[in-house]
């Protein structure tokens, strides 16, 4: 991650996504989809809750692509 | 992303892109190709627009490459 | 890694996982997955103690998710 | 790209490719192998022409290796 | 790598396996699985002396994991 | 390629390859496996001849280790 700036529109999607609780698809490199809802994010990581309810600490620098399911 | 300067041809030619709707296609480091129109880009990532309208939040680490579609 | 600033959910939720012993699975860009106890972690790596008392050194740039197992 | 700094031989070896608009080849992380002639490098991308006079822009940080076609 | 640092755990255990020369396993992103005993490490690479007595220099960029062999 | 300081021992033995027109066998992370001798190094490429006398421009980030052939 270059930069972790809050005004930035790619953090701004992904904290209205966690806001509004919105279910994403989360495609890595290693070609899983993660689907879930994103808790929270930082500058090196996502946390995305499955929908077992288990907390996924993903690396941003594994994220392909965010879409909504 | 070493650099997001818009002085820069690569950032200039995703604005045109952006700016003038062309259709692209974007392939993955996962072997994705993912195609549709760029809504924005910013240092971290590009949105674009697919077939479905829907928006897909592509990290600039995971892109190949960009071509016209 | 962009930022080892302890401050960070995603770095104390890893010190969580340390301090309580849970056991976690760790899914790497290669497709591994690691299982074990997360002994500890420093700006670059990981060290996870797996079921045979083993010591793995892992990078963190390889990390692709980390989840309960 | 740790540094776009036009004294460095690498960065002048694509200059020339450019100037001469020598035919080469590129092989990217994907496995894929584009050909055609560099239009222009800068500290993020390659831009190349193909057979079809397609304009491919190409991630640094995507591509493996260059060689003469 | 984003820090060399000799009080970091992660350079202090791969100095130990060198000094005690250690037999390791090292597991690369390309899925290559490499083992000898460590020669030296610096913020780059680790050099790797394998049973034919050959040295392989390893990018650090490209190591998944390091365990005891 | 987070260091070009050639007081470090990995710049100084790809300097030694060079010097002495070792040939080497260059692993990528995309499981190609280049074989020649390094006609120079910088702080982003390295610069391969192979047994056909072409040069290919290597990038450091796409490699996995270098060994003698």
């Amino acid at each position: 991650m270059s930069e972790f700036n809050t005004d930035l529109p790619s953090i701004r999607k992904v904290q209205s996504y966690t806001k509004d609780k919105n279910a994403v698809a989360i495609k890595l490199l290693t070609n899983d989809i993660l689907e879930g809802t994103i808790l929270w994010q930082d500058p090196n990581c996502l946390c995305l809750q499955d929908q077992n309810n288990q907390q996924i600490l993903i690396g941003r620098h594994a994220i392909a692509f965010i879409r909504p399911k």
